[in-house]
């Protein structure tokens, strides 16, 4: 069996490397999923296909196009969703595609830090799991395959 | 017809009663559900039916099991979700509810300050519809019954 | 039993209130629903709404945000969809319509005048009925019911 | 990940070329379907194997009969669906299709030329991206995969 | 709680009165739907609306438009269905209507004379209950209420 | 809003009317269904339909057709399980009920008392709620309509 | 692209054989799937496998049993079912095999013989496409694939 | 085609192996999952994850969240599930995952001895198959490949 698995997070650390790194040495069948990782790119990817919006709402709305069509089809090509708040937990982004796969009955393993347990209790009693770093978000991936 | 509608938001000003004033002056056949608006009365909740939990954590585990119940119950209830984003846009739970919303594919229509476009960037593109205040949401509801 | 109907179909003529009056005067327990008749104000919507717009594709995603809002629940509350092309059959909303009306499984009666019937062959074929005028539309609906 | 492709649009020019030169230049894990690109061969289908139909819209009926088979069958089997909406843009079948993929929840990527904004709204709201040439759509595919 | 319940099954006896009668005995909160009993009425309902059609099979396919819209529409309203094979058990839409609830997930009631078992040994194996008379389904029915 | 809700559990001790009467005490808007409670009546309920059957197990599989009939409607009418193991916790059919409106994402409230928390660990990790006490599942119940 | 193919029909004559010869001489990427043909067997696998049932109507069922899980898995596995009604025209498990098909929105291609058109006239406007000879259908699936 | 089949049931003895071995023996094309068969393990990997938790039901939740991630989707990468009941019949996890199988339509064959035949009349009824050995399992998966 191999497995698909959507990394949501911040894009601003190299957690998604320690799993990776991990499941690779463990030869875990699975394949990881992202969003684009280069801040940048993500913001301009609109005007970058579509030429100049005409402001700063535009240029989102532009962006926000071809991040959702690619979260959206990576989304539905992973059989599990990993969501990482990190230290600073303002996340938008990771809040929603957490929530939009437990909506989908697409299994998800909250990672969170203990200290912000109170702003995503609700989030952590729908996933299916909840733990504190990516070392064991992997140990819970690891599980699966024995 | 009749339509049930969500209200998803901060719970700390009025917002919602602006809606529910005008909907009712205009006789709109809506019915509205929304989160407990008590705040504390949503952090206890759990102590309070289940008795005194060991640590912060449990606390608001329990707690959550209770207000998703809730939460879903009457989000399935609803035709239609608002989701309202105000001054203060850290609003975890509103996030989580919106993006459930879009999917289940239940129609959203989100409320958020201008000042704000770039953190709902990809949640404004997945809305049907975005305003900026209460007023508008109601004029948009107001529009499927003409 | 009662049925909610869609209506969908152009806006310039009184082909609606046909169907209407022939199902009120039978009696049958059936509700209509449709799009905003006032062509005006459909395409107005938006800049209604939200103020004016920066340009004519920003104001017509603008006004598309409330119409798409209004067809889906409408459409989500209807059992029926009856789908118009007249005699102008450039009709894309009605095409859209139809068409989602027969991916979401929901029974279709198509009209649409016999000489139109070689642009409108693919989507005759998916319809549970195709007939040629509202009155026999009509027939069909008041044969549900005996 | 490998990403089935579904190109709906007009028969007369050679868009779709374009489009599949470009993913293959760029080895992009792609799989592209599309209609019956030989227009008589669409239209004469149904009386190729059944025979001479009684009147031309038997003969109709009888070629959306395997046009609808093979259509749903391909759009089944697509993770994503382009449609292009070209210089003339009365395309049926592009707009039904295009529709199909919203209602179905498949990511849709709309081609259409600015001055068509108009006709094209709701159509273009409801799609997670609307683009402006072949070579736009291509960007937006190639981006996923980044 | 109030049922709906589709009658599927021969139109040539009164095998639905008897259920009908009983169940307004016992004052079960029901209500019953089934095929247009007029065996006539239902072969020509297509010329009926349409006008004379073509030969026998164009006449068939027309009638089929409207009686499958019908059938379709009053099984979706359906809770339950029960479905009576009676003497001569060749009854086509009876097997295809009761298969269909089946696929649809909708609770079978089969009822089938014992002598007719083998025919209907798959159809049986998937029932929710099967039984030998009509009387009998509405015990079934009853039970529910109690 | 009015909820439907299934209470699952064991037929041998009146929890059920505990859970009614302070409902109606408080004027909540809910309609409770639940199992045949008369054990004679639901293990004959097969022959007394069908008549006496060859063996103890196809005694046990007619009266599972019609108890399955039942369980199946009323769980699909319900938007809410509560489900209750008792003293003796050996409850397969509360087992199978609590699971099955997991599976059908219907929330589930489970009530069992502490010292069974190890034999029902996965379902109470799967469930909205766990409590210990009818009393306490109907102060969840309560606080869905505040 | 790859396609599975439900082959449901009558077990007595080879008309599986020609459909597979000819896809298989055309090289059409495609797996075919089908009952027990051997009649004896797929009657008495329930005794083959659990031993000698009490009577008939048990036989029947414990055989149906097994019967029923192979049809649906191999129905589950496909994307298309071609249904085959041949000379003698009362075959059951075709037509439940066939409605279910179209009540799971699985393409159907119908084969029947002309004289038989009344009988099978509901199913017939139902499918995707109705043809009288396996060649047909072969064609129709062939055409699929250009 | 292949199956993945998941083998639901005790883990304190070796049936999954019989099962395995036959199915090797044939070359059936079949994949098998099933849960943790390390009883202490499967208790224990929530404190091995997650470190000691405060008492025996958190330990208990926190073991279920990583039991109940493997167990969803083992399950949702299986076409057919295999519960055996064996000698102590008191197997929680059996019924609730086969009682999940059904209501996400997932075909069931049941292994229970005959003496349990009462306890487990209900599921039996609901199962495709009810068989009372691992071998006749195998001959009833054998079966579905000839």
């Amino acid at each position: 069996m191999e497995l698909s698995i959507y990394l949501a997070g911040e894009i601003h650390s190299s957690w998604r490397d320690e799993i990776k790194e991990k499941a690779a040495a463990l030869k875990l069948p699975v394949t990881f999923y992202g969003p684009m990782e280069d801040h940048d790119r993500s913001d301009n990817i609109g005007e970058e296909i579509l030429g100049k919006q005409h402001d700063a709402v535009a240029k989102d709305a532009a962006a926000s196009s071809f991040n959702n069509l690619r979260t959206e089809l990576l989304l539905k090509k992973s059989d599990l969703v990993i969501a990482l708040f990190g230290e600073k937990y303002k996340q938008w982004n990771t809040a929603m595609d957490a929530s939009t796969a437990v909506a989908l009955n697409k299994p998800l393993i909250l990672i969170r830090p203990h200290e912000h347990h109170h702003a995503l209790k609700e989030l952590s009693r729908k996933a299916h799991a909840t733990v504190e770093t990516p070392d064991q978000a992997l140990k819970a991936l690891k599980y699966i395959f024995e």
